[in-house]
């Protein structure tokens, strides 16, 4: 029965359309739908049978009684271990406890004779390669006193007397941190900045230094320069240098090792899965039974993002407009010798406060920054303009960098409100002039900018090209000497540079930055100019800039051995560019952001897991820029166990929310459906691979962290399951036995091998 | 020079390895570099040539004069239309501009005879069958008294005589919201659950209500209920919605009708990417210029999430933690006759504050529920204790939904702390009893659940079968009376539950939810049983859900004519199972949430977008349950002008940060690489798709909002570039011309047109 509103002839309307709309199927309606319902009804039988459940026992019952369970097991053993009654410290931290069961689990193992899957004899030559690598690197790290992998070191010893001094590798001296630890070190009660006082600074050795084709060298006399007084800093000279290049090149487009590092990677990804089929459940069990502990509470170092970004745009806007009410009068700017109120820039640019928001502001990366990185720079410009970026996001401009101060303040205050966040900030040094780093030094002791959740790295921005265009720079030793003379001049006499003396205590390395993909006219090789020689106006190649950091970095980290702290090399590596740009990273660097480009190199890539380098990636910032987030290589690096973790680069320009970190971890999450366990692993790989104290990691990670294998590791603090941890160690370990295995037998039976490695067409390379 | 360090002759490690390594390439190291190098230049030469740029124009330059130039047009208007002097109010609101240009842009259009690309016959009989859907919906939507797209509509009308009393077509009567008022609306001075006097409440009619086969009956008197005194409130009975039902379903299987709206689909997703690359630079310089708007301080409305689980898990966490601390020793719960306190719950689980983690919690979606929507459900339990539920996430238990009635006023203070985020939030009507309502609406009033940026909606699980199995419910009839008897009665009588009446002026209309993709064992047809006669196990098939739900909606609707506002309905619509929920979703409801089946549909896709149905997506919620993030079709949905917007669906299990909706925004646009145009339409059509007033919209998103085309669109409230508002309703336009001018030739030169329209082979149906 229809009725009609009052007013119209409804029941008319609603039997016909107002317009002739019959069709051929008028009548068969009823049959059509009928069939196509029945269908629809088969159809989801089959599609939902397997998820069917009987009413009586409904799955949360199910969940309810197996959670219970569960909870009620690991009740008992706590009850067990700890006879009844939990001992807690005022931070209501729980006494040691030893969960037997948690480190059982289901484990692959391969048996029979060639249990790699290639042929023995392309096992030999690749596993000779592949140790060949390995030892070029562990001869560069070990010469700059960087940190080579535990594990891999102890099996590639084995196999001759130990290459190299081993003080290097010496325990990290056991700290007074003990098992039941808070995990929140105390806190540094006086401010680092505020003791300034040039007496309590360690006193002048009298040294000088001079730079001599490009690497600095150190004299135990003030002058004159005679060799005898020179000191003895080692670091591999240029011409080993390019002969390891060379090897370490070949090595990478050889066919046979390429394929079998490729087979391995495979192999090591099929592991990882058939592992999570078989212990998926375990691992989140573990991770249940730990007390209070979640992904939220656990320590996370932001290993790789630029200070200058490190805020994000409603941060920036807010702060912008905060400083034009605050200090509207205030000179901010030098207009050719004038100088300039804050009002008078805006009104210059036709801006109000109120104007502004972040659009105008228009720093977020989009749509037509991707594979455009010269686009993408100018976005580091506030509304376009680059004064906005001297005055706002500079250390070193006529208002020393108050305003930037400030702004990092703020970020350094949120990062301690939230507790477990932490981040390497990176600031720039550019080789300019000589005074750089004593402006920087001032900026941070005199705005004081500090905190515990915060340490720098310096980044050396590769534009030698555009100041030696600009007559800026005479030669690229210029450039050298401009970076590296006040490191020397203060490590050999603190008081001579006060400010920098204080700064550099919280300065864990270098980074080198710029984009790769930009074209390198030049071949780094024996016939390439001398720093000195370097005048021309193109720039020197990835691999020429990295070796002579790192080699300066390297006499200066023996000579810091009087008692500071040594630095470490961490450049921006295989962003895009040439593939040879991951090599000098793999030679050189203890360890490096982005390693993209390690999806296109087996051999590279396999080596890196061996070395267990650890590779900072910021799929959000590679979004914006270089490769599609569901493309980017994390996920399929990460259950072939290489050392990665999640870094958020430019939060300024890729993220959204008041929280970068979490952002970015929460898309890798939802995209690549990590489990609650691998996001732990990747906090844990990001804490282990960042600069910040043994002491500090002692108590965020547990005080065995640098141990290798699960005792390393403590759930209560990192929630990675001891199951996890285990595995990566025993799988790495299988795979440096096979190398190390297949070698030695080889030695043994003492057979000539020439020709039996045979070279790839270079057309092989690359895929 | 190479030099060793003190102790070892570090000179012999560094030039030969400590085993025998050697190999054929052994002397071939230098060449296979070198050649390699060579060719890594020429290529990073091809690959990034485009990108250069002279030395002397460096693209920074560049961009900041384009920008200048574009700051001083846009100034230069802003001063000519104002006569110099920028006239702002209190919250520094600008007077209204004019800014003509933004108007202008690049145009597609076709020309030629066959404009469509299909054979002018099939466009005809394609055509018919699309008009004929629409009249069924038209029809279905006035009926109800719900929204209709007004362009669609009054295309339809120039067909033939208007279908139906088109009061419920009027002009939303004109508030005094004028061009240039705040984009905060005045907000609400007294709480509307404080005058709770009865006596204010509007007086008893007089009538009385009976249900009829499934639908209730209005009459005038108290009793006896002759039928003369039955009132005349129409909604459209069984025998028709079952023949409409089967017309819509033969039609979206019809072979040529297919294939023209999947032709008529691929030219709405090309025909907008050409817009793109002719328009997306005006667009975005149209947002720089607005002044202070952007993303960030537009109103946006999570038109789709559930009040149990609005809270991220960190803040239920942290509630529950708090609850253990502040009320121990309260009674929350009764286990057999014997009241148990919140201390002793959690005893009995043998878990203490101090355990409690994100982990034990184990409420989020995890790879293990992706299909597994059983699953999932059971995730609602924390700690997987449906206990915990009970006491913390109910709102009606022990203690009467104190802490769950708390934890919302928490989550409702950080949305107007937020300022412009909105949400819709879902609560249950179960049907299982007849005081569900009131007791709903005692938590309500009793806690003073209540915010401007909050509405509510009611959900209703299909949960017959599990209520009839218990034995709770005698037949399908009483779950529907339980449900609407208690509306209607207040509606006639609002002191009859004044504390209803009160809480009803914050419901905005009703949701259907369970999980689609459940086998339904029945087909709803005219033999179906009636719902008085429905009285097996069985649970009635979606659709028969749907009929019923809505057909008393409408009853009430006309019956709340009276002075009330109406309700809209808005159900769970095609996240999963067969495709037929999404005709009943588009013959019976305003908007839909998910929709994600009509990928497979182009008929029903192309109806959606032809009737500018809402739909709701939540990609995050689908990448765990039932569709990959990348696979979502919510990108090429809001290519082809469907109206989509993002909402979270449950941020308890699916979000990580504190800002669900942000991270819901910043996922897709990072994904899916929208522009800040794309994210600003969404946030729009969130706005007109939800249910707040049209006062609040006018605020929202300029007092036109409600009329079509550019003039409806307000860019400084809404930061949609009038281009893009421009474009979408032309868009619309055309199609529907095309639509209707085919339908009206064809009867004008009035042919015998039967069999014309062949039938598809059933097969053809589906993808």
């Amino acid at each position: 029965r229809s009725r009609s509103l009052p007013g119209t002839p409804i029941s008319h309307t609603l039997k016909h359309f107002p317009i002739n709309l019959r069709t051929s199927m008028d009548g068969k309606y009823k049959e059509i739908a009928e069939e196509l319902f029945t269908r629809s009804l088969t159809e989801s039988e089959m599609r939902t049978a397997p998820y069917e459940f009987p009413e009586d026992s409904p799955i949360e019952q199910l969940e309810e009684r197996r959670q219970r369970l569960e909870r009620q097991i690991s009740q008992d053993i706590k009850f067990m271990n700890e006879l009844g009654g939990v001992d807690r410290t005022d931070d209501g931290w729980m006494k040691e406890r030893v969960l037997p069961m948690e480190r059982e689990y289901q484990r692959v193992s391969i048996s029979g004779e060639e249990k790699c899957g290639v042929p023995f004899t392309d096992l030999v030559d690749a596993a000779k390669c592949v140790v060949k690598a390995l030892f070029i690197r562990e001869k560069y790290i070990a010469l700059s006193i960087q940190n080579f992998c535990k594990t891999t070191a102890r099996e590639l010893g084995e196999l001759g007397e130990k290459p190299l001094d081993l003080r290097i590798y010496e325990e990290i001296p056991e700290t007074p941190v003990d098992a039941d630890a808070p995990v929140h070190p105390p806190v540094s009660e006086t401010h680092p900045y505020e003791n300034q006082d040039t007496k309590n600074m360690p006193a002048d050795t009298g040294y000088s230094c001079k730079m001599v084709d490009g690497v600095m060298h150190v004299y135990t006399k003030k002058s004159p320069m005679e060799k005898s007084t020179e000191l003895d800093l080692p670091y591999p000279d240029l011409k080993e240098y390019i002969a390891d290049m060379n090897v370490m090149m070949a090595l990478i487009i050889n066919g046979p090792v390429k394929s079998f590092c490729y087979r391995r990677l495979q192999y090591l990804s099929s592991k990882f899965q058939m592992h999570i089929l078989l212990n998926e459940m375990k691992e989140l069990a573990a991770q249940k039974k730990v007390p209070h502990r979640d992904f939220y509470n656990i320590r996370k170092v932001d290993t790789h993002i630029h200070a200058s970004s490190c805020m994000n745009q409603k941060h920036l806007l807010r702060f912008i407009k905060r400083a034009m009410k605050k200090y509207p009068g205030e000179i901010v700017h030098m207009e050719h010798g004038r100088g300039q109120t804050l009002m008078e820039v805006f009104e210059s640019m036709n801006l109000t406060a109120f104007d502004l928001s972040v659009d105008t502001l228009d720093m977020h990366a989009d749509r037509n920054t991707f594979h455009r990185f010269d686009k993408f720079n100018a976005k580091y410009n506030p509304i376009g303009e680059s004064i906005l970026r001297e005055i706002f996001i500079k250390t070193d401009n006529h208002i020393e960098g108050k305003y930037f101060g400030h702004m990092i303040k703020e970020v350094m205050a949120d990062l301690e409100e939230s507790k477990y966040q932490n981040v390497e900030l990176r600031l720039s040094i550019y080789g300019r002039s000589r005074d750089e780093w004593d402006k920087l030094a001032q900026w941070a002791v005199k705005h004081q900018v500090y905190s515990d959740n915060v340490r720098w790295l310096i980044q050396v921005p590769r534009l030698f090209d555009v100041y030696r265009t600009k007559k800026q720079l005479a030669n690229f030793q210029e450039m050298m000497e401009n970076i590296f003379m006040p490191l020397f001049e203060v490590t050999i006499n603190p008081r001579s540079h006060p400010e920098l003396h204080l700064f550099l205590q919280h300065v864990v390395g270098f980074d080198s930055v710029d984009d790769e993909s930009k074209p390198e006219h030049h071949i780094f090789n024996m016939d390439s100019p001398l720093p000195a020689d370097w005048t021309e106006e193109d720039n020197p190649p990835y691999s020429y800039y990295l070796y002579y950091t790192y080699a300066n970095m390297a006499v200066l980290n023996h000579l810091r051995r009087r008692g500071f702290h040594t630095f470490v090399l961490r450049p921006h590596c295989g962003e895009a560019g040439p593939v040879h740009h991951l090599v000098s990273g793999f030679m050189l660097s203890e360890n490096i952001s982005h390693g993209l480009l390690l999806r296109k190199a087996p051999v590279l890539q396999y080596l890196y897991y061996l070395a267990q380098i650890g590779i900072a990636m910021s799929p959000l910032s590679n979004n914006s820029l270089f490769l599609s987030y569901h493309r980017n290589p994390l996920p399929e690096y990460l259950s072939r166990g290489l050392m990665v973790s999640l870094s958020t680069d430019d939060p300024l320009q890729f993220h959204f929310t008041k929280e970068p970190l979490m952002e970015e971890y929460s898309i890798a999450t939802q995209v690549w459906k990590l489990s609650s366990c691998d996001m732990c692993e990747l906090a844990r790989n990001s804490v282990l691979m960042s600069g910040f104290s043994h002491k500090a990691k002692s108590y965020w990670l547990g005080p065995k962290y640098s141990k290798e294998g699960p005792e390393s590791n403590d759930i209560r603090r990192t929630n990675v399951p001891d199951i996890r941890v285990a595995y990566r160690s025993e799988t790495l370990l299988e795979e440096l036995n096979l190398i190390t295995h297949a070698v030695r037998t080889k030695e043994l039976d003492n057979i000539d091998e020439e020709d039996t490695l045979s070279m790839a067409p270079i057309g092989a390379e690359g895929r």
